[in-house]
């Protein structure tokens, strides 16, 4: 397999924690986003959306969108589940990680807070921007999983909730948001952060980290 | 089964289009978004994330987010399925939904577009905001499934990709973009509106429609 990346990307994070929890290797292929490269028309063949991650699995299909990559990892290398059984906790734990794929991160990606700056909004301003969309949305996770028994965001094991709330805390640290009032979250990310799987998947352990 | 919601929202439109095909029904209860009403205390009490849609079912269980909703309906009630039956199909369908439920909708949905007011941001440069928002985000799906065999978006039955297609293609004309080059996308929609289930999801045909 073949993962188009970008080591700060936080959608290719999630997937590269999904392929180390399953054992799984795959060539890292970057794409340098602040340069432009996912634009490149050879790219945005295989993504029109201009987006990583993208996966090549080796028969030659293409897969886009971490979540559904994701979801088709899971389905196509069941252990360790990524997912519960019980299709009411399959929901909590989707609806974790799509609070934080559908309404943060997209939020305070590059493309819209470049979107922002051609505005002419101040770089103050579009700061202010990043770390509103991370903090307010955090809050709301760290809700959703108040009275959910830990140490994960589900459990004792992790999920595919664990795998955006990681990335999505570092990019909430690098938009100066104070992180210390979301103890669920903390305790999820320490308990994740403890395994060699999402350690190996971290931005700076990538070929392309600056 | 209660479904809270909002007749223009185009996440709680997926929602109605999933329980009408696969033949449920659910008490409406609208949340007006534009008086702020999804931010009521008691609101927020079942949904942290102050957005709709959210599912009560008939037990108690709270279910948030318009596609863990739908995945939680197509495992609970299999006929018809909203998903392919090959993993790689089914991420494929999961993509498009992905790239128009966390790529379009959150960059264009009223929290956003307010956000940008209080920046000091324009109305015509507000408008112009959501129209880019809808009319890259659309043309990047009608290449994801320009080589799809139709009606729908993928193959001749609707699926999970049509529940986020119609309600999105509806917000893009709100915002005044022409639509009129995405001809894969114009031939779902088609095929997707000639069906009862989601004519009767249509905003106007909603309780609380203005």
């Amino acid at each position: 397999m073949k993962l188009h990346g970008y080591f700060r990307s936080s959608a290719a994070y999630r997937v590269r924690i999904a392929l180390n929890l399953k054992g799984l290797t795959a060539e890292h292929l970057p794409h340098h986003l602040r340069k432009g490269e996912q634009s490149a028309p050879a790219y945005l063949a295989i993504n029109p959306q201009g987006l990583v991650p993208t996966l090549e699995e080796d028969a030659g299909a293409v897969l886009t969108q971490s979540l559904a990559i994701i979801e088709w990892l899971d389905e196509t290398h069941r252990n360790p589940p990524l997912l519960p059984q019980d299709p009411l906790r399959r929901a909590k734990v989707r609806a974790f990680a799509l609070a934080i794929a559908c309404d943060v991160h997209p939020v305070q990606n590059l493309k819209v807070l470049a979107r922002l700056r051609q505005l002419g909004v101040p770089e103050e301003k579009v700061a202010e921007w990043a770390a509103w969309a991370n903090r307010e949305g955090l809050a709301a996770c760290e809700a959703l999983i108040k009275h959910e028994q830990g140490p994960f965001c589900f459990g004792d094991k992790p999920t595919m909730a664990d795998l955006c709330l990681v990335p999505q805390m570092a990019n909430a640290r690098r938009f100066g948001v104070d992180v210390a009032s979301f103890s669920r979250l903390l305790e999820a990310e320490a308990a994740a952060k403890a395994m060699q799987a999402f350690a190996d998947a971290a931005p700076d352990r990538q070929p392309d980290a600056e």
